[in-house]
């Protein structure tokens, strides 16, 4: 009786702790959010100066930056809470928003890569670019017209994310723990996306036998380390944390991240395109060498490997054949084999997290946040 | 006798001078490629243990940083010694190192957008990724991994270029005039380009009276004000200008980097491909709508203008269109026009840089580096 009661105590506490948890975390979205307006307001006055028809460049970075879920923001507030920084400080808001400007310029150029004409279910940059010189009726090609315009507003936004860094100032200048996560951070992104074009047109030339072991590793550099691991790290920099719990950090997160990135992988073959706001199939059009597909190619037959294979990376893939590849996918048992890995990952860093010298506070924010990443449907 | 005697004897005190400051010049610009080459190399290390494969992002950007004209740096320096800064001094290289990054990512995106498949007399970064795509036999489309890849080196070295100046510490730290102006050099340089590419498209569509004055908004914005302006306030800022002397700069630099750009312009249409390591008429196949362009639509016949409008931008432009282009520039006397605008605005950066208040050393080698860049053949 004492014990049920205790544990009717417990859960009551439990959850108003989580309300105020969601409360704060609330507070600090909306910060970052009138951060990111506030800057990209401040540009108005200069772009306009120089033409008003560049003020549409600001205004698809406002697009981009406005809404997602905020996954690296918050994973940058929690590990600085976590180190025992403020409740409302305008360092970390900042921080947040200049992880969210990276990110925006990263999805303007990899969607300008991977050719994908949707992002969260509206035109990408590039396509918006295309569209406005249709619209127009402008001369020559509008296609060539849209990469250009976008490679340019990524440039842009990557420039902006970093004068928002840095104007953080003494806590993120040169020398300092956080400066040199946000250089590394920003190197390992495009050494890692690199490595994932490279293996969409090498990858078929290589060893099958360690394709899951290069797709893999593309995982870690191009998504893992950004989207979770990195921001993390930084917020605790940033709030001072010690390299053990930095260490940590590292151990819960990176493979976090892998987790996430595999169920990103799996939803872009099987997600609804209602909720992941991407066509059906995309990632199969665009030619990516996943794990998944690793795993596919290993564990399938001879002909439905070939089938899949050469199929990869062809922009007019049917309904049909994409049907069929999912098939593959399933009957090989390669998507049961990645959610395993998902599974293990996910565990690992449950784990790490469970052991991480903070209070319960951010454990909680942390483990709520790594359980969408890796159960999300979009 | 006696005045002969003394103009002899200032003059070899003023080849002595010439003399001196060439060799500080040299050591200069030795210390920026050391500073380069040191700070390429420590990147290795990170991008070996992503994998060796990404070195090649590596070995494109030391490529292009290696040689060059060096304006930016050599702006940079003297804007910086003009002030009163020190002759060996490691941020000052430092800042320039930094310029030469940034106008390699410019370079690399900028060859993307434009088609130019050569640079400096060799393949640009997106052609040495396509053919390493064909030398190798990949799969999948080459173009298109050459782009994939050069778009993400120009993110790596812009990336870079931030991390080399924020290097620099409390001397380019938020807040600091330094680096206000590297700020906006950014998103003025890519705004700038933005109105280029927008101009090819819709500039047939808008008012031919105003084709000169759209132009030579664009080049201000693309590529005079970070060419020279922003590099020579940038160094001054470093060592502490005044607000007056900034100002001073500007009103020499920024002319003067019109006066370049418009240089370019002629060379892009009538320069020798052997000197200027681009092919004959490269700018006419870019669709590229110069101020050289706008006078010449302004200034020829109904016929002769049609003629050229309708063949900007034509990626197969024959060598007798070329010609009859170039004939009409001649005609029409926009190419003289075209000099005239050069030799005003050279005239009007040679007024302000005299009326400078410097010592005599940094004055010449600025006169000798804007005579260089307003008179050169490549």
């Amino acid at each position: 009786m004492s014990t049920d009661a205790g544990s009717r105590t417990y859960a009551r506490r439990d959850s108003g702790q989580l309300a105020a948890q969601a409360a704060e975390q609330e507070a600090f979205v909306s910060g970052v959010a009138r951060e990111l307006a506030g800057f990209l307001d401040s540009k108005r006055e200069m772009l306009t100066a120089i033409s008003p028809d560049t003020l549409i460049l600001l205004d698809s970075i406002r697009d981009l930056v406005t809404g997602g879920k905020r996954l690296r923001a918050l994973m940058c507030y929690w590990g600085w809470r976590g180190t025992g920084g403020g409740e409302a400080n305008a360092d970390i808001v900042t921080a947040g928003a200049a992880l969210e400007l990276f990110q925006a310029a990263a999805l303007i150029h990899d969607d300008i890569i991977d050719r994908s004409d949707i992002r969260r279910g509206g035109p990408s940059v590039h396509r918006q670019f295309s569209r406005l010189h249709q619209r127009h009726g402008w001369s020559l090609d509008g296609e060539r017209f849209g990469h250009a315009a976008a490679i340019l507003t990524g440039d842009l936004c990557l420039s902006f994310s970093e004068e928002l860094f840095a104007s953080i100032g003494a806590p993120t200048a040169a020398g300092t723990r956080a400066r040199e996560v946000f250089n590394l951070m920003r190197a390992e992104v495009m050494a890692g996306q690199y490595l994932d074009i490279l293996e969409e047109v090498s990858g078929p030339h290589k060893p099958a036998g360690t394709a899951v072991q290069r797709a893999q590793s593309i995982i870690r550099y191009k998504s893992a380390k950004y989207s979770t691991e990195h921001p993390l790290v930084l917020g605790g920099a940033l709030a001072g944390a010690s390299a053990e719990l930095l260490s940590g950090y590292s151990a819960f997160a990176l493979p976090l991240g892998e987790a996430f990135q595999l169920r990103d992988d799996v939803l872009g073959v099987f997600g609804d395109p209602a909720t992941t706001g991407k066509p059906a199939g995309d990632d199969l059009r665009e030619g990516k060498r996943t794990v998944l597909v690793g795993l596919t190619l290993a564990a399938a037959g001879e002909e439905d490997a070939r089938f899949v294979d050469e199929r990869l990376g062809q922009q007019e893939l049917s309904d049909s054949a994409i049907e069929r590849i999912r098939a593959v996918m399933i009957d090989s048992g390669a998507l049961a084999a990645a959610e395993s890995l998902i599974e293990d990952y996910s565990a690992t860093a449950f784990a790490a997290l469970a052991a991480l010298p903070i209070p319960a506070g951010p454990v909680a924010s942390l483990r709520a946040l790594a359980t969408a990443a890796v159960r999300r449907k979009s």
